[in-house]
Formats: structure tokens, C-alpha cells, sequence
């Protein structure tokens, strides 16, 4: 099975939402999700962009089908500068152990690096084991459990 | 004393980087702050700026001083669309108590509501007792302590 990491286009946005849908079910809030397409689209690829993506693409026969996905956008930290902020990496379940995670990540660190951010972030949820114990093989990595989020719907 | 809450402007970033600075002081890190005023200046009024800040400003006889700031972004949750995240809000430890965080906070909260977000988020430190005290007054408020932050410095 070939897999291809390649940046995410407007043809991708129904297959991310779905995969996203599919995070929220594994998090435990399938009713979360409230993006519309028109959000998610204009977000990405309107006017004032606010988020980039790669996609993970495989083939099967002559499909193509996309089984993961890492969103992120640039944050700011008044004591770094810019960082690369990792909001979501997704893999579809059925296609998990296959290390398409690692080269997601691989790819998102590869543009940090060539665009001179100071750094990546992200969040993992405590109990979320596995995805920490993907997170701790990385060379360098610090986890930080001294901050409470705090959110203000609208 | 009279408390002007304005939009920030490149003349302001020397006493911006000043304010973070003494934020970092008590947040007890002071060496972390390694943002030069170059990357300030690019990242915040250069091509594709990254943040925005309010400032608060008080008139001394004829002087006019920054005593506060609020600094934010517009991140991306794949949940909920664009939020306001906020980065920073500082305000200068002698003036504290006059309620100028509260002053930056609704200018900011009337920013997210005018330009449409879906919310505001930002984090706050657990040893924070202060911050949080502010924070829990605020109507519709939400805590959640289930995230660990990870970073990887470049």
C-alpha cells in the first residue's frame, strides 16, 4: 500500500470533515462538531486563510481515499515568537499501526523548520495514552500539565 | 486617571516587549522570553501579520504611558470554526486593582463578537489564583484541566 502526504486542497474539505467527525466520536463528543462546510472551506481557503492541512492518500485500485490528516496554523507566543500550532492529526482507525501518523508529523516538523518557526505546539488530552506514548518517543519534547484551558463560547 | 484602551501600533512595541517581559518575571521564567524586536515588529506589522494587540494608555501631566496590553490571535478549531485566542493580557504591577484587564478583556470580547467567532480561548496557569478568581466571573465560562500542553522547540 502506497501512501502520499501531500498538501490538502478544496476537492479534500468533505473527506477532512468526515475524519474530523470521526476524532470528535473517538473523544467522546460526536455532537461537538459544529463547523458548516462554508466555515470549514472559507476558513481554508477563502480570503484570509486562518488554517493549512496535509492529507494522507492512498489507492485502492484505481480510488484514491484519504485516511488522515493533519491540520494546523501559525500562534503566536510573546516569549518565541511563531510557532507551528498542531490542532489536529487524524488517522482513520482501520488504518492505525501504519505509521501514517509519524509521517504526518514528520511532514508538519519538516515545514516548521523550513519556514523558521521557534517551535510546534499542540495539545493531548490526559487520558488519551496512546497518542502520548506516539508523542514521547519525539526527540526534545516537553509536556506541560501547569496550564488549565479556558473558553468563552459566543 | 484616565485609561485609554486603543488599537497597538508599531510606535508601542518597545513598551509592549517591556509589559511581556515583566509578565514572564512573574510567571517566574524570566529568561524565556527570547522574542527579538525584529521578529516582534515583522510578526505583528510585517507582510502576513500573525497577532494583534490592544494597548491601555494612561496620560501623566503631559506623558502618555502603556500600563497594559492584550495581545491575540485568530486560531482554528476543527470543531468550532475561527476563535480569538488570547495570548497575553498584561498589566503593569503598579497599576493592577483599577480594573484595566477588565477594560482589555470586553474590547477584546467585542472584537470576537463583531468579527464573528465562534468563541474566545486562552490558557491560564493552575498556581494562577488571582487570574483565576477574574476569570470565574465571567458569565459562561469554562475551565477544562483535561489537556497537557507538549512542545517541541526548534
Amino acid at each position: 500500500m502506497n501512501i502520499y502526504i501531500r498538501k490538502a486542497t478544496e476537492n479534500d474539505l468533505a473527506e477532512m470533515l468526515q475524519l474530523i467527525k470521526e476524532l470528535a466520536e473517538f473523544e467522546k463528543e460526536p455532537e461537538a462538531v459544529t463547523v458548516s462546510m462554508a466555515e470549514f472551506h472559507e476558513s481554508g481557503f477563502g480570503k484570509n486563510p486562518v488554517w493549512k492541512a496535509f492529507v494522507a492518500e492512498i489507492e485502492e485500485g484505481s480510488q484514491k481515499k484519504i485516511v488522515g490528516m493533519a491540520l494546523y496554523y501559525i500562534r503566536y507566543s510573546t516569549w518565541k515568537g511563531r510557532e507551528l500550532y498542531l490542532e489536529d492529526i487524524v488517522v482513520k482507525e482501520s488504518y492505525r499501526g501504519r505509521k501514517i501518523g509519524s509521517l504526518l508529523f514528520e511532514k508538519l516538523y519538516e515545514v516548521a523548520q523550513k519556514e523558521g518557526y521557534s517551535g510546534m505546539m499542540w495539545q493531548v488530552l490526559d487520558w488519551n495514552e496512546e497518542a502520548i506514548r506516539f508523542y514521547e518517543k519525539i526527540p526534545g519534547i516537553q509536556f506541560d500539565e501547569s496550564w488549565i484551558n479556558v473558553k468563552l463560547r459566543l
